[in-house]
């Protein structure tokens, strides 16, 4: 079949690198960088004609950057004949921009995806979508990966005793009951609501923690403000101890401080963002999804549906 | 006929400011925010249905931002059924990225042209495209508005005397000879050359300039190398004084301590891209393009085409 190379820019190098290691081939030679006015300048330094080319690139902050230089790459790929370009975005940005919350909104995940598209992209592989929805964004084929199984295992062979997994707010309880079905414990949730207009949001816990070991899970953490309060509220109902994780670890503003600050014994997440330095503390864990997307890219490679396999 | 409003987002809002002063009317309601995560958020805060909206974004730096923000805002623009979306981009960036240059190299300039089409916008009205080319980029009206007059007129009602207009390269002969018939002056261009591989370049000059006043014209002027090496070969060659102008002042990295450093008496230039305060030394006179432009968008609201008229 024909011959796959695998590229990456500038947002998840160390994911890509580890990505060829368990594939077992090199990077793709290309480079990304600046004119001297700002302007992003890609160079492909080798022959992609005819390949079917994999393009590592999250578009997580800065995410304006890295969105251009996803499309430029796919716009020199398509010109120099690659085969097929197949864009792996482990995190897929402005995801929560996903529908007209308010009028005259954009739907910024909508245009996201024309644009990939327009650019030349044919396929998409993805991890935990903020919205399932989104897929129906794309009028090509796209995988979606999960970080619940590598997420569920990591607890399980920590060999914690009586868990509870909890959703912090409504919206993620079914992401919470796929861990605990995988982990076979109890769920509960955070029931959020406003009692009145300008009145302050009262965390109501729907379950049973007292005594429990809680294991937070959401499929993106920003700002830490919602997984520090459910953390407080987990303590204050008697939980033993309290755990979080997610797969996308966005972690922006006071994230890393409020987590530092939660009664939060460890918080878990994977490596679909790649963490700046400052931001690697000792409460957080990250777990590699490059075998993941590795056997994706294997299965596809392969023409097998990579979407069902996976679920 | 319709009713026409004018937005602006973060690149150019004092033109816009000026524009609509102008024109008589006031700036649409809209802010351009970021979210914690570094991702745009925009509201537009008045009604656009109906409406023949006039969008004023040049793609300047940090271009990437601009470049999503114009994106996003039109999507948001088409969401909110816009009658018409027209896009104002004085300065056209990425617009060097015309052709391969080289193998495997991407055309970002057709490649943003594709995405403002799929985005939504209906027309673009821009200003001295780094290549008349660019036009055919877009499947759209495109009306391309020229700098040459104001910088001419501004030079006239100086009074200078023994003028001659350089081109600054072989490639500005066109545009330099466009600025002499106006003027009507004689005119000169330097012609570089590298005698053989690794040997520095030569600066030759191709005409007369002993005891005159050189007036050095180019589109854009960015690191400002060219434009500070043709200023020393004039006066080199006998120039009583350099002047030197253009369309659009990219002026990154060392531009303004170039052309502190050069022998150009005054640096003129439009107000295609709005200059921070660091780059708005005595030396740098600009001029407003918002008459010009304020005057393109009445023409093309009464549907004469601009793109003959202004040639
Ligand atoms: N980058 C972002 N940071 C914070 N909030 C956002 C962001 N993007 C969109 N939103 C808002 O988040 C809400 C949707 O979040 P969710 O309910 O979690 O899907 C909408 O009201 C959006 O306006
Ligand atoms: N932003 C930029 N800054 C400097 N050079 C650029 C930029 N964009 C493209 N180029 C290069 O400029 C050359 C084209 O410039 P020109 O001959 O003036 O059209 C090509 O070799 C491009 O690779």
């Amino acid at each position: 079949s024909d011959k796959v190379k695998i590229f990456t820019l500038n947002s998840n190098k160390s994911l890509a690198k580890e990505i060829v290691d368990v594939l077992g081939c090199e990077l793709g030679k290309s480079s990304v960088s600046k004119f001297s006015d700002g302007e992003i300048q890609i160079n492909i330094e080798e022959s992609v004609r005819g390949c079917e080319v994999y393009l590592v690139q999250s578009t997580s902050q800065p995410g304006n950057e890295h969105i251009l230089e996803l499309l430029i790459m796919i716009d020199a790929l398509k010109r120099a004949s690659a085969k097929s370009i197949n864009v792996v975005i482990p995190y897929y940005g402005y995801a929560r921009q996903d529908r007209k919350a308010r009028s005259r909104e954009p739907i910024t995940s909508k245009l996201i995806a024309n644009l990939l598209e327009t650019a030349g992209a044919n396929r998409v592989l993805t991890v935990d979508l903020h919205a399932a929805q989104i897929q129906g964004f794309f009028d090509m084929p796209v995988d979606q990966l999960l970080g619940v199984p590598v997420l569920s295992t990591y607890f399980e062979e920590k060999g914690l005793e009586d868990i509870v997994v909890v959703a912090p707010d409504s919206g993620g309880v079914v992401r919470a009951r796929k861990m605990a079905s995988r982990l076979n414990v109890p769920i509960a949730f955070i029931d959020k609501r406003r009692p009145r207009p300008n009145v302050a949001e009262i965390m109501n816990l729907i379950g049973d923690v007292k005594g429990k070991t809680a294991i937070i899970i959401d499929d993106l953490i920003d700002t830490s403000g919602t997984v520090a309060l459910a953390a407080q509220a987990l303590t204050d109902h008697g939980a033993k101890e309290v755990y979080a994780c997610c797969t996308h670890p966005v972690l922006s503003g006071p994230a890393i401080e409020r987590i530092q600050n939660s009664p939060i014994k460890e918080l878990v997440v994977t490596n679909t963002i790649e963490l700046p330095e400052e931001k690697k503390i000792d409460k957080v864990t990250v777990l590699s999804l490059a075998p993941l997307i590795a056997d994706a890219i294997n299965r596809i490679h392969n023409e097998i549906t990579v979407s069902t396999l996976f679920e």
